[in-house]
């Protein structure tokens, strides 16, 4: 199957944003292989191998997922919700990576299983920092979960 | 209440590690404010705010938590689950750092809500790297939650 490895998922709808995001990780050579999408629903369809992602495979998910947290068709909420409630693809990595400063939000993050919360800073250079500290603590320092198709249902 | 605030619980029961993990944290000015337990049940009184800790609050809890795997009298798998499954204590990121290099240890951290699972490098210029880049990620990058009484119990 063609089904290409990823390291990490980038789902925002801003443009600005995701090339900021992968300039700071291409810079670093952190990450080559990244793939972007830029609402929920296309987000949903390639972590749950569906629709243009059909070929796509469970055995192959992303080391990480950067996920913003208003978006279009479906918003970060549903698309963490939907991603931690199925044992499938619970263990992937997600990050929330938002301009949002209400901690409603980052409360709702946490409560749906958000492995980590972030808030974009505003200064390029701290964008630039963090995304460096990010993906060098996903990639490089954490450990992966071997394969989800080890894990058992609960 | 005397309850003082920590940026890190640190529960291991190797001297060594503990000193090396404290070293590191301390040489980058990441966290100043470090607590060490050497086994699971004291782990679990001291987030659970009892026994000899009872005077210590859950308003109050740690940034991170860095739990050993293999712990005398409670294995790190019961502190994480125990944790965990406490809606006053589930959004505190827990990080598996261990010398384990078993895949079931992995996948098992993962499947009881581990943040993130860090296999500790036996080189001793490694283990300080990588103390490093987490203290940088889970204390100046991550946004903690804010408030763990907000979370309404689900």
């Amino acid at each position: 199957m063609n089904t290409p490895e990823v390291d990490i998922l980038l789902v925002d709808d801003s443009q600005d944003d995701l090339d900021l995001a992968l300039h700071a990780l291409r810079r670093e050579n952190l990450a080559n292989k990244i793939f972007a999408v830029r609402d929920g629903e296309e987000a949903l369809d390639f972590i749950f191998c569906r629709n243009a992602f059909a070929e796509r495979s469970f055995d192959n998910p992303p080391r990480l997922i950067l996920l913003d947290w208003k978006l279009p068709k479906v918003d970060g909420a549903e698309v963490l919700s939907q991603i931690k409630g199925d044992p499938r693809t619970r263990t992937i990595p997600i990050v929330i990576l938002t301009s949002s400063r209400e901690e409603r939000d980052l409360i709702n993050g946490y409560k749906l299983g958000a492995n980590s919360f972030i808030q974009k800073p505003v200064d390029f250079n701290q964008f630039r920092d963090t995304v460096k500290t990010l993906g060098m603590y996903w990639l490089i320092v954490n450990q992966p979960v071997p394969c989800i198709q080890n894990l058992p249902t609960r």
